[in-house]
């Protein structure tokens, strides 16, 4: 292939490819919508806003030509960016915030991790680095800058069940302490994403590093990207995401519509 | 070629030109913050939020380990999609909304038509099918599926100057009431984009049909992208756009972050 074809092969092939069907494009984003759980802090803390949506017209008196609405949430709310600035070991590295990270960041190669069978018998289940490794020697190493994506099916629960809320705070999935820092490390993983409500799983503030994944991650200048759904229609290896934030200034992350592309074998 | 060849060109080849830099990210995106300026209607209809933000800690006793904001913000807030059920013309098309356009059509090519000199002579400037005739006399054809962008410099002005209100409303470029009629019919555009607050110009209340591309974009199912910046940056022809809404229920539109793909040449 010659320099020529290749470049041509590259972005007109890669848009004929979406056209065509050849490459799928996977809607990895839950729906925001008035009932979507927010997050809950310790009540001595500030707390995010629940979507909230108001119509200002729906071709009527207050608008005969359009519909449209107002909205209000957190940064955090439903399927979501994570910008190394949400966390205090992230706050003083360049191009941290959904405003200042170079744009080609938000296109990534992904792997996803099959958790579903641990997670359906332990909703504290932590996904580990020898999982991992053993997922590598089927599927192959994890590239560099890739997304490190844990499928446990659980966006599939309905909103009790996703939360999954008991006295002792919550109990959902999430990675083992010990393995974000290997897989920035050894991985060179550009972010971790998960379909919990967050990256970091239900108890993690009882860690010993408190939310692990938040504090390697983004301490590192990596991403996260919870809440995600549709894994289960990603190969292994092979998809490319698709995750730019909105650009709020000095963001920390906002709702983000995420794609993957997925080419058919 | 061989069909494995091409393959592996795609997607590969696709990320493998992103992360190179021969595939380069542009980020077509006015920063969202609180001074952005919002569309005002007469005050006898319903009103846009203006994009307002809530901090609700920054590593203090509101939250010790992170930084995050609320906020707050119309539908039509910042740079941003228009759906085609924003519009009465577009209300009973099916995948209409944000949440059930197929997410293919979030990545489609681009046309920019430099109306730079004409715009900045005149503020109503109108965007005619002959300007675009000429331009594809020396750019060549709109292909199928493209955006239609009208490049005018906009966005690079003050916000008095950007929103470029007087007495009898605003006065912004936008496109000719013939010319998306002719661009949906002869040349099947996805889109219409531009670099003013809205899709039609400043003073297309009073055309016969008002806002005459809302009107026929979002009654044929297309879409609109107003407050882009960053277009003196893209080819005439070639570049791809990312233009994912927020996947909000029922949504007539959101704040989006969209990512223009150019090949250096
Ligand atoms: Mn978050
Ligand atoms: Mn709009």
């Amino acid at each position: 292939m010659t320099a020529e074809t290749a470049a041509s092969a590259g972005l007109a092939g890669f848009l004929e490819g979406i056209v065509t069907g050849r490459i799928r494009v996977v809607d990895l984003t839950m729906t925001l919508q008035p009932d979507f759980p927010t997050i809950v802090l310790p009540p001595e803390f500030g707390q995010s806003w629940p979507f909230r949506m108001e119509e200002i017209s729906r071709y009527d008196h207050r608008g005969p030509f359009c519909y449209w609405n107002n909205f209000a949430c957190g940064e955090h709310t439903g399927t979501h960016f994570d910008a190394p600035i949400h966390w205090i070991s992230g706050k003083d590295l360049p191009q941290n915030a959904t405003d200042t990270i170079p744009p080609e960041k938000f296109i990534a190669h992904a792997c996803v991790i099959d958790c579903v069978d641990a997670a359906a018998g332990d909703p504290d289940y932590l996904l580990t680095i020898a999982d991992v490794e053993a997922w590598e020697q089927r599927h192959g190493r994890i590239p560099p800058r890739s997304w490190l994506l844990m499928r446990t099916d659980w966006s599939r629960r309905d909103w009790t069940g996703y939360m999954n809320m008991a006295e002792d705070g919550a109990h959902t999935p999430g990675p083992h302490p010990d393995l974000i820092p290997w897989a920035v490390e050894e991985r060179d993983i550009i972010g971790f994403g998960s379909e919990a409500v967050g990256t970091d799983a239900g108890q993690a503030q009882h860690f010993p590093v408190p939310y692990p994944c938040h504090y390697h991650a983004h301490g590192n200048n990596r991403f996260g990207l919870p809440s995600l759904t549709n894994l289960d229609k990603l190969p292994p290896q092979g998809a490319v995401l698709i995750t730019p934030p909105l650009k709020i200034r000095d963001g920390s992350g906002s709702p983000t519509r995420v794609l993957a592309l997925v080419e058919e074998g």
